[in-house]
Protein backbone atom coordinates (compact mmCIF):
# COMPACT_ATOMS: atom_id res chain seq x y z
CA UNK A 1 0.00 0.00 0.00
CA UNK A 2 1.18 3.07 -1.62
CA UNK A 3 1.15 5.91 1.46
CA UNK A 4 1.91 9.56 2.24
CA UNK A 5 3.05 11.87 4.73
CA UNK A 6 2.28 10.50 8.12
CA UNK A 7 -0.61 12.92 9.75
CA UNK A 8 -0.91 11.57 13.55
CA UNK A 9 0.44 8.87 15.38
CA UNK A 10 -1.69 7.73 18.30
CA UNK A 11 -1.44 4.96 21.05
CA UNK A 12 -2.96 1.96 19.06
CA UNK A 13 -2.84 3.40 15.22
CA UNK A 14 -1.13 5.69 12.87
CA UNK A 15 -2.57 8.18 9.84
CA UNK A 16 -1.35 8.37 6.16
CA UNK A 17 -2.19 10.77 4.16
CA UNK A 18 -3.42 9.21 0.40
CA UNK A 19 -3.41 10.80 -3.15
CA UNK A 20 -7.30 11.69 -2.32
CA UNK A 21 -7.58 14.82 0.56
CA UNK A 22 -10.52 12.69 1.76
CA UNK A 23 -9.20 9.37 1.96
CA UNK A 24 -6.88 8.65 5.00
CA UNK A 25 -5.19 5.47 5.73
CA UNK A 26 -4.83 3.81 9.00
CA UNK A 27 -2.36 1.33 10.26
CA UNK A 28 -3.27 -0.76 13.06
CA UNK A 29 -0.38 -0.88 15.43
CA UNK A 30 0.54 -3.81 18.19
CA UNK A 31 0.88 -1.73 21.31
CA UNK A 32 -1.53 -2.33 23.96
CA UNK A 33 -1.79 0.91 26.34
CA UNK A 34 -3.79 1.16 29.56
CA UNK A 35 -4.52 3.17 32.56
CA UNK A 36 -3.73 6.70 30.01
CA UNK A 37 -1.01 4.74 28.92
CA UNK A 38 0.67 4.32 32.33
CA UNK A 39 0.51 0.23 31.35
CA UNK A 40 1.80 -0.47 28.01
CA UNK A 41 3.06 -3.17 26.00
CA UNK A 42 3.80 -4.83 22.18
CA UNK A 43 1.89 -7.26 20.94
CA UNK A 44 2.16 -9.23 17.56
CA UNK A 45 -0.84 -9.79 16.15
CA UNK A 46 -3.08 -7.64 17.86
CA UNK A 47 -3.18 -4.74 15.31
CA UNK A 48 -4.65 -6.91 13.04
CA UNK A 49 -6.92 -8.63 15.07
CA UNK A 50 -8.80 -4.97 15.36
CA UNK A 51 -8.02 -4.22 11.76
CA UNK A 52 -10.33 -6.86 10.96
CA UNK A 53 -12.59 -6.84 13.52
CA UNK A 54 -13.29 -3.17 13.70
CA UNK A 55 -13.76 -3.25 9.79
CA UNK A 56 -15.62 -6.00 10.32
CA UNK A 57 -17.83 -4.16 12.64
CA UNK A 58 -17.86 -0.73 10.61
CA UNK A 59 -19.06 -3.05 7.77
CA UNK A 60 -22.15 -4.61 10.00
CA UNK A 61 -23.03 -1.26 11.42
CA UNK A 62 -23.18 -0.03 7.58
CA UNK A 63 -25.33 -2.58 6.75
CA UNK A 64 -27.52 -1.60 9.58
CA UNK A 65 -28.16 1.94 8.82
CA UNK A 66 -25.28 3.63 10.72
CA UNK A 67 -22.50 4.78 8.56
CA UNK A 68 -18.53 5.11 9.84
CA UNK A 69 -15.77 6.92 8.32
CA UNK A 70 -14.79 3.07 7.40
CA UNK A 71 -14.49 2.49 3.63
CA UNK A 72 -12.83 -0.80 3.08
CA UNK A 73 -10.23 -3.04 4.08
CA UNK A 74 -6.15 -2.73 2.32
CA UNK A 75 -4.53 -5.50 4.17
CA UNK A 76 -4.69 -7.31 7.57
CA UNK A 77 -3.34 -4.16 9.34
CA UNK A 78 -4.55 -1.23 6.94
CA UNK A 79 -7.77 0.42 6.46
CA UNK A 80 -8.90 3.36 3.86
CA UNK A 81 -11.35 5.98 6.05
CA UNK A 82 -12.75 8.99 4.96
CA UNK A 83 -10.89 12.15 6.56
CA UNK A 84 -12.86 13.39 9.06
CA UNK A 85 -12.73 16.26 11.96
CA UNK A 86 -12.49 14.15 15.48
CA UNK A 87 -15.11 15.62 17.89
CA UNK A 88 -12.54 16.36 21.30
CA UNK A 89 -15.33 13.71 22.96
CA UNK A 90 -15.38 10.36 23.63
CA UNK A 91 -18.72 8.70 23.82
CA UNK A 92 -18.98 5.57 26.35
CA UNK A 93 -21.73 3.64 26.05
CA UNK A 94 -22.52 1.67 29.42
CA UNK A 95 -24.85 -1.06 29.77
CA UNK A 96 -23.20 -3.12 33.20
CA UNK A 97 -21.05 -1.14 35.91
CA UNK A 98 -17.65 -1.71 35.71
CA UNK A 99 -14.31 -0.34 35.43
CA UNK A 100 -13.69 3.46 36.12
CA UNK A 101 -17.20 3.72 36.75
CA UNK A 102 -17.53 1.95 39.73
CA UNK A 103 -14.12 2.72 41.10
CA UNK A 104 -14.99 6.59 40.51
CA UNK A 105 -18.83 6.38 42.25
CA UNK A 106 -17.96 3.61 44.33
CA UNK A 107 -21.48 1.89 42.52
CA UNK A 108 -21.35 -1.92 42.46
CA UNK A 109 -19.52 -3.56 39.96
CA UNK A 110 -21.53 -6.07 37.46
CA UNK A 111 -24.92 -4.24 37.88
CA UNK A 112 -27.42 -4.27 35.05
CA UNK A 113 -28.40 -0.67 34.46
CA UNK A 114 -31.94 -0.32 34.09
CA UNK A 115 -31.31 1.86 30.47
CA UNK A 116 -28.12 2.14 28.78
CA UNK A 117 -25.97 4.75 30.25
CA UNK A 118 -23.96 7.56 28.13
CA UNK A 119 -21.19 9.20 29.02
CA UNK A 120 -18.78 12.27 27.38
CA UNK A 121 -15.06 12.68 28.53
CA UNK A 122 -12.91 15.32 27.09
CA UNK A 123 -10.16 13.65 24.61
CA UNK A 124 -7.13 14.68 26.82
CA UNK A 125 -4.87 12.33 27.38
CA UNK A 126 -2.51 14.93 30.08
CA UNK A 127 -5.68 15.85 31.86
CA UNK A 128 -6.81 11.75 31.95
CA UNK A 129 -9.77 11.88 29.71
CA UNK A 130 -12.30 13.67 32.36
CA UNK A 131 -16.27 13.06 32.45
CA UNK A 132 -17.78 16.01 31.11
CA UNK A 133 -21.33 16.94 31.20
CA UNK A 134 -23.61 18.16 28.29
CA UNK A 135 -23.43 21.70 29.32
CA UNK A 136 -19.35 21.77 29.49
CA UNK A 137 -19.46 21.06 25.96
CA UNK A 138 -21.38 23.24 24.70
CA UNK A 139 -20.21 26.27 26.97
CA UNK A 140 -16.45 25.05 26.32
CA UNK A 141 -17.55 24.76 22.41
CA UNK A 142 -16.46 21.18 22.24
CA UNK A 143 -19.42 20.27 20.27
CA UNK A 144 -22.49 21.83 18.99
CA UNK A 145 -26.04 21.22 20.51
CA UNK A 146 -26.76 19.03 17.11
CA UNK A 147 -23.53 17.26 17.22
CA UNK A 148 -24.26 16.04 20.63
CA UNK A 149 -28.15 14.99 19.93
CA UNK A 150 -26.87 13.40 17.36
CA UNK A 151 -23.57 11.57 18.90
CA UNK A 152 -25.84 10.31 21.76
CA UNK A 153 -28.52 9.12 19.14
CA UNK A 154 -26.26 6.96 17.41
CA UNK A 155 -24.36 5.74 20.67
CA UNK A 156 -27.36 4.45 21.42
CA UNK A 157 -28.03 2.97 18.02
CA UNK A 158 -24.52 1.73 17.82
CA UNK A 159 -25.32 0.36 21.48
CA UNK A 160 -28.68 -1.78 20.21
CA UNK A 161 -27.46 -2.99 16.80
CA UNK A 162 -24.16 -4.95 18.52
CA UNK A 163 -25.84 -5.73 21.84
CA UNK A 164 -27.73 -8.00 19.37
CA UNK A 165 -24.63 -8.79 17.25
CA UNK A 166 -22.75 -10.52 20.01
CA UNK A 167 -25.98 -11.87 22.19
CA UNK A 168 -25.77 -13.93 19.30
CA UNK A 169 -22.39 -14.71 19.17
CA UNK A 170 -22.55 -15.75 22.97
CA UNK A 171 -20.95 -12.58 24.24
CA UNK A 172 -22.22 -9.70 26.61
CA UNK A 173 -21.20 -6.25 25.38
CA UNK A 174 -20.24 -4.36 28.47
CA UNK A 175 -19.79 -0.90 27.39
CA UNK A 176 -17.78 0.52 24.78
CA UNK A 177 -16.36 3.56 23.69
CA UNK A 178 -16.67 5.13 20.87
CA UNK A 179 -15.27 8.78 18.73
CA UNK A 180 -17.10 10.71 16.06
CA UNK A 181 -15.55 13.39 13.56
CA UNK A 182 -17.42 15.73 11.48
CA UNK A 183 -17.04 15.40 7.82
CA UNK A 184 -16.50 18.36 4.80
CA UNK A 185 -20.02 18.75 5.16
CA UNK A 186 -20.23 18.91 8.82
CA UNK A 187 -22.22 15.77 9.39
CA UNK A 188 -21.64 13.58 12.28
CA UNK A 189 -20.22 10.31 11.39
CA UNK A 190 -18.80 7.16 13.76
CA UNK A 191 -14.55 7.34 13.19
CA UNK A 192 -12.21 5.53 15.36
CA UNK A 193 -12.50 1.74 15.46
CA UNK A 194 -14.60 -0.79 17.28
CA UNK A 195 -12.38 -3.55 18.74
CA UNK A 196 -11.46 -5.40 21.97
CA UNK A 197 -9.40 -2.60 22.78
CA UNK A 198 -12.55 -0.06 23.10
CA UNK A 199 -15.64 -2.66 24.42
CA UNK A 200 -15.72 -4.51 26.73
CA UNK A 201 -16.95 -8.45 26.12
CA UNK A 202 -17.85 -10.99 28.05
CA UNK A 203 -18.59 -14.42 27.21
CA UNK A 204 -22.04 -15.13 27.93
CA UNK A 205 -21.76 -18.71 29.53
CA UNK A 206 -18.31 -18.31 31.34
CA UNK A 207 -17.98 -14.57 32.23
CA UNK A 208 -14.54 -15.06 30.69
CA UNK A 209 -13.22 -11.80 29.78
CA UNK A 210 -12.79 -11.56 25.95
CA UNK A 211 -10.79 -7.58 25.69
CA UNK A 212 -8.20 -5.45 26.93
CA UNK A 213 -9.44 -6.04 30.69
CA UNK A 214 -7.37 -9.32 30.50
CA UNK A 215 -4.41 -6.86 30.06
CA UNK A 216 -5.62 -4.39 32.14
CA UNK A 217 -5.74 -6.73 35.27
CA UNK A 218 -3.06 -9.60 33.89
CA UNK A 219 -5.59 -12.10 33.20
CA UNK A 220 -3.42 -13.94 30.64
CA UNK A 221 -3.82 -14.61 26.98
CA UNK A 222 -4.71 -11.32 25.62
CA UNK A 223 -4.29 -12.22 22.38
CA UNK A 224 -6.14 -15.37 22.58
CA UNK A 225 -9.50 -13.33 23.65
CA UNK A 226 -8.61 -10.79 20.46
CA UNK A 227 -8.63 -14.10 18.31
CA UNK A 228 -11.64 -15.78 20.01
CA UNK A 229 -13.78 -12.15 19.25
CA UNK A 230 -12.54 -12.34 15.49
CA UNK A 231 -13.31 -15.76 15.24
CA UNK A 232 -17.16 -15.65 16.22
CA UNK A 233 -17.76 -12.60 14.42
CA UNK A 234 -15.91 -14.16 11.00
CA UNK A 235 -17.07 -17.73 11.68
CA UNK A 236 -13.53 -18.91 10.81
CA UNK A 237 -10.68 -21.01 12.99
CA UNK A 238 -7.28 -19.44 12.45
CA UNK B 1 -30.59 27.45 73.36
CA UNK B 2 -31.50 23.90 74.87
CA UNK B 3 -30.53 21.27 72.19
CA UNK B 4 -31.45 17.60 71.90
CA UNK B 5 -29.22 14.28 71.19
CA UNK B 6 -26.20 15.39 68.26
CA UNK B 7 -27.70 13.92 65.00
CA UNK B 8 -24.40 14.86 62.85
CA UNK B 9 -21.12 16.56 62.73
CA UNK B 10 -19.89 17.92 60.14
CA UNK B 11 -16.30 19.48 58.68
CA UNK B 12 -18.32 22.71 59.14
CA UNK B 13 -21.54 22.27 60.93
CA UNK B 14 -23.18 20.33 63.97
CA UNK B 15 -26.51 19.47 64.22
CA UNK B 16 -28.89 18.48 67.10
CA UNK B 17 -32.35 17.48 67.20
CA UNK B 18 -35.02 20.47 69.46
CA UNK B 19 -38.36 19.51 70.48
CA UNK B 20 -40.54 19.41 67.48
CA UNK B 21 -39.14 16.35 65.30
CA UNK B 22 -39.80 18.60 61.81
CA UNK B 23 -36.95 21.34 63.51
CA UNK B 24 -33.36 20.87 63.90
CA UNK B 25 -30.64 23.16 65.37
CA UNK B 26 -27.71 23.64 63.55
CA UNK B 27 -24.40 25.00 65.33
CA UNK B 28 -22.17 26.73 63.25
CA UNK B 29 -18.46 25.86 63.81
CA UNK B 30 -15.20 27.92 63.33
CA UNK B 31 -13.14 24.95 61.48
CA UNK B 32 -11.83 26.17 57.85
CA UNK B 33 -11.78 22.61 55.77
CA UNK B 34 -10.55 22.85 51.67
CA UNK B 35 -9.38 19.94 49.57
CA UNK B 36 -11.57 17.67 51.09
CA UNK B 37 -10.52 18.11 54.70
CA UNK B 38 -6.65 17.79 53.83
CA UNK B 39 -6.18 21.35 54.87
CA UNK B 40 -7.62 22.11 58.23
CA UNK B 41 -7.84 24.95 60.46
CA UNK B 42 -9.58 26.74 63.35
CA UNK B 43 -10.74 30.19 63.20
CA UNK B 44 -12.53 31.89 66.04
CA UNK B 45 -15.22 33.92 64.76
CA UNK B 46 -15.32 32.08 61.55
CA UNK B 47 -19.02 30.38 62.66
CA UNK B 48 -20.51 33.64 63.46
CA UNK B 49 -19.78 35.27 60.28
CA UNK B 50 -21.19 31.80 58.36
CA UNK B 51 -24.46 31.79 60.15
CA UNK B 52 -24.91 35.80 60.19
CA UNK B 53 -24.43 35.47 56.34
CA UNK B 54 -26.21 32.19 56.00
CA UNK B 55 -29.08 33.58 57.99
CA UNK B 56 -29.47 36.81 56.14
CA UNK B 57 -29.58 35.44 52.64
CA UNK B 58 -31.78 32.67 53.26
CA UNK B 59 -34.39 35.21 54.28
CA UNK B 60 -33.31 37.34 51.39
CA UNK B 61 -34.22 34.26 48.85
CA UNK B 62 -37.11 33.43 50.84
CA UNK B 63 -38.43 37.27 50.78
CA UNK B 64 -37.69 36.84 46.43
CA UNK B 65 -39.90 33.91 46.27
CA UNK B 66 -36.89 30.89 47.07
CA UNK B 67 -37.67 29.53 50.51
CA UNK B 68 -35.15 27.19 52.09
CA UNK B 69 -35.07 25.64 55.18
CA UNK B 70 -33.95 28.04 57.51
CA UNK B 71 -36.21 29.41 60.39
CA UNK B 72 -34.80 31.64 62.39
CA UNK B 73 -31.71 32.94 63.91
CA UNK B 74 -31.52 31.41 67.61
CA UNK B 75 -27.81 33.35 68.33
CA UNK B 76 -24.93 34.31 66.23
CA UNK B 77 -23.86 30.44 66.06
CA UNK B 78 -26.94 28.77 66.10
CA UNK B 79 -29.86 28.51 63.30
CA UNK B 80 -33.52 26.64 63.50
CA UNK B 81 -34.46 24.52 60.64
CA UNK B 82 -36.73 22.66 59.25
CA UNK B 83 -35.28 18.74 58.71
CA UNK B 84 -35.14 17.62 55.42
CA UNK B 85 -33.49 14.41 54.04
CA UNK B 86 -30.32 16.04 52.33
CA UNK B 87 -30.25 14.75 48.34
CA UNK B 88 -26.59 12.87 48.49
CA UNK B 89 -25.99 16.00 45.39
CA UNK B 90 -23.99 19.08 45.76
CA UNK B 91 -25.28 21.68 43.42
CA UNK B 92 -22.27 23.73 41.99
CA UNK B 93 -23.30 27.25 39.72
CA UNK B 94 -21.02 28.95 38.03
CA UNK B 95 -20.43 32.22 36.43
CA UNK B 96 -16.54 32.20 35.64
CA UNK B 97 -14.19 29.69 35.56
CA UNK B 98 -12.20 28.98 38.00
CA UNK B 99 -10.63 26.65 40.88
CA UNK B 100 -10.96 22.73 39.93
CA UNK B 101 -13.18 23.32 36.88
CA UNK B 102 -10.10 24.88 35.16
CA UNK B 103 -8.08 22.27 36.62
CA UNK B 104 -10.12 19.17 35.81
CA UNK B 105 -11.02 20.69 32.20
CA UNK B 106 -7.89 22.15 31.18
CA UNK B 107 -10.02 25.80 30.29
CA UNK B 108 -8.44 28.89 30.76
CA UNK B 109 -9.02 30.92 34.40
CA UNK B 110 -11.39 34.07 35.03
CA UNK B 111 -13.67 33.29 31.43
CA UNK B 112 -17.24 34.83 32.00
CA UNK B 113 -19.34 32.42 30.92
CA UNK B 114 -21.97 33.15 28.16
CA UNK B 115 -24.52 31.73 30.40
CA UNK B 116 -24.35 30.02 33.98
CA UNK B 117 -22.96 26.28 34.35
CA UNK B 118 -24.74 23.87 36.59
CA UNK B 119 -22.76 21.08 38.06
CA UNK B 120 -23.83 18.07 40.19
CA UNK B 121 -21.62 16.31 42.05
CA UNK B 122 -21.99 12.97 44.20
CA UNK B 123 -21.49 14.23 47.94
CA UNK B 124 -19.48 11.70 49.34
CA UNK B 125 -15.51 12.52 50.76
CA UNK B 126 -14.52 9.16 50.66
CA UNK B 127 -14.80 9.31 46.78
CA UNK B 128 -13.62 13.03 46.56
CA UNK B 129 -17.14 14.25 45.38
CA UNK B 130 -17.02 13.26 41.79
CA UNK B 131 -18.72 15.22 38.99
CA UNK B 132 -21.91 13.38 37.96
CA UNK B 133 -24.55 13.94 35.27
CA UNK B 134 -28.19 13.55 35.09
CA UNK B 135 -28.03 10.03 33.83
CA UNK B 136 -25.83 9.35 36.85
CA UNK B 137 -28.24 10.59 39.27
CA UNK B 138 -31.11 9.10 37.68
CA UNK B 139 -29.64 6.11 37.18
CA UNK B 140 -28.78 5.28 40.27
CA UNK B 141 -31.13 6.53 42.15
CA UNK B 142 -29.95 9.95 43.24
CA UNK B 143 -32.42 12.00 43.05
CA UNK B 144 -35.94 11.72 40.59
CA UNK B 145 -36.27 13.70 37.37
CA UNK B 146 -38.53 16.44 39.01
CA UNK B 147 -36.07 16.57 42.16
CA UNK B 148 -33.16 17.08 39.13
CA UNK B 149 -35.35 19.40 37.52
CA UNK B 150 -36.67 21.50 40.46
CA UNK B 151 -32.56 21.13 42.04
CA UNK B 152 -31.45 23.12 38.54
CA UNK B 153 -34.48 25.45 38.77
CA UNK B 154 -33.87 26.64 41.90
CA UNK B 155 -30.25 26.68 41.54
CA UNK B 156 -30.70 29.44 38.92
CA UNK B 157 -33.04 31.05 40.71
CA UNK B 158 -30.19 31.48 43.38
CA UNK B 159 -27.83 32.57 41.14
CA UNK B 160 -30.16 35.38 39.71
CA UNK B 161 -30.76 37.11 43.05
CA UNK B 162 -27.92 36.73 44.32
CA UNK B 163 -25.98 38.11 41.31
CA UNK B 164 -27.66 40.74 41.37
CA UNK B 165 -27.94 41.41 45.28
CA UNK B 166 -24.11 41.09 45.36
CA UNK B 167 -23.62 43.23 42.34
CA UNK B 168 -25.77 46.35 43.91
CA UNK B 169 -22.80 45.57 46.91
CA UNK B 170 -19.88 46.18 44.45
CA UNK B 171 -18.80 41.96 44.70
CA UNK B 172 -19.04 39.34 41.67
CA UNK B 173 -20.45 36.12 42.50
CA UNK B 174 -18.04 34.15 40.83
CA UNK B 175 -19.64 30.28 41.44
CA UNK B 176 -21.20 28.79 44.83
CA UNK B 177 -22.03 25.37 46.09
CA UNK B 178 -26.08 24.29 47.27
CA UNK B 179 -27.40 21.88 48.83
CA UNK B 180 -30.92 20.80 48.52
CA UNK B 181 -33.05 18.29 50.76
CA UNK B 182 -36.49 16.60 50.78
CA UNK B 183 -39.17 17.62 53.22
CA UNK B 184 -41.43 15.35 54.92
CA UNK B 185 -43.89 16.14 52.29
CA UNK B 186 -41.29 15.21 49.23
CA UNK B 187 -40.85 18.68 48.24
CA UNK B 188 -37.30 19.95 47.23
CA UNK B 189 -35.95 22.44 49.41
CA UNK B 190 -32.99 24.62 49.41
CA UNK B 191 -30.82 23.85 52.67
CA UNK B 192 -27.30 23.79 54.02
CA UNK B 193 -25.88 27.26 54.16
CA UNK B 194 -24.60 29.84 51.43
CA UNK B 195 -21.77 31.83 53.15
CA UNK B 196 -17.97 32.71 52.45
CA UNK B 197 -17.50 28.62 52.73
CA UNK B 198 -19.71 28.05 49.70
CA UNK B 199 -19.58 30.88 47.48
CA UNK B 200 -16.65 32.61 45.41
CA UNK B 201 -17.00 36.46 45.79
CA UNK B 202 -14.83 38.58 44.26
CA UNK B 203 -14.31 42.81 45.20
CA UNK B 204 -15.69 44.31 41.67
CA UNK B 205 -13.39 46.98 41.89
CA UNK B 206 -9.86 45.84 43.58
CA UNK B 207 -10.85 41.60 42.20
CA UNK B 208 -10.04 40.87 45.73
CA UNK B 209 -10.62 37.25 46.79
CA UNK B 210 -13.50 37.42 49.47
CA UNK B 211 -14.21 33.64 50.31
CA UNK B 212 -13.07 30.63 51.64
CA UNK B 213 -10.32 30.92 48.70
CA UNK B 214 -8.32 33.27 50.81
CA UNK B 215 -7.52 30.34 52.87
CA UNK B 216 -7.51 28.30 50.23
CA UNK B 217 -4.56 30.06 48.35
CA UNK B 218 -3.01 31.01 51.88
CA UNK B 219 -3.77 35.22 50.76
CA UNK B 220 -3.90 36.06 54.86
CA UNK B 221 -6.88 37.58 56.45
CA UNK B 222 -9.52 35.19 55.87
CA UNK B 223 -11.65 36.67 58.58
CA UNK B 224 -11.29 39.66 57.48
CA UNK B 225 -12.89 38.60 54.06
CA UNK B 226 -15.77 37.05 55.80
CA UNK B 227 -16.46 40.22 57.99
CA UNK B 228 -16.23 42.26 54.95
CA UNK B 229 -18.84 40.05 53.38
CA UNK B 230 -21.30 40.48 56.16
CA UNK B 231 -20.43 44.10 56.80
CA UNK B 232 -21.41 44.51 52.53
CA UNK B 233 -24.97 42.76 53.45
CA UNK B 234 -25.89 43.70 57.00
CA UNK B 235 -24.02 47.65 56.45
CA UNK B 236 -22.95 46.91 60.05
CA UNK B 237 -19.72 47.95 61.21
CA UNK B 238 -18.06 45.45 63.51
Amino acid sequence: MESGKMLYEGKAKRMFETGDPEILLIEYKNSLTAFNAQKKAEMEGKGRYNTLISAWLFGYLSEKGIPSHFLKLVDDNHQLVRKVQILPIEVVVRNITTGTLCKRLGVPEGMRLPRPLVEFYLKDDALGDPLITDDHALLFNWASPEEIKSMKEKSLAVNEVLGDLFRGKGIILVDFKLEFGRDSEGNVLLADEISPDTCRFWDATTGERLDKDRFRKDLGDVLGAYREIWKRLSGKEE
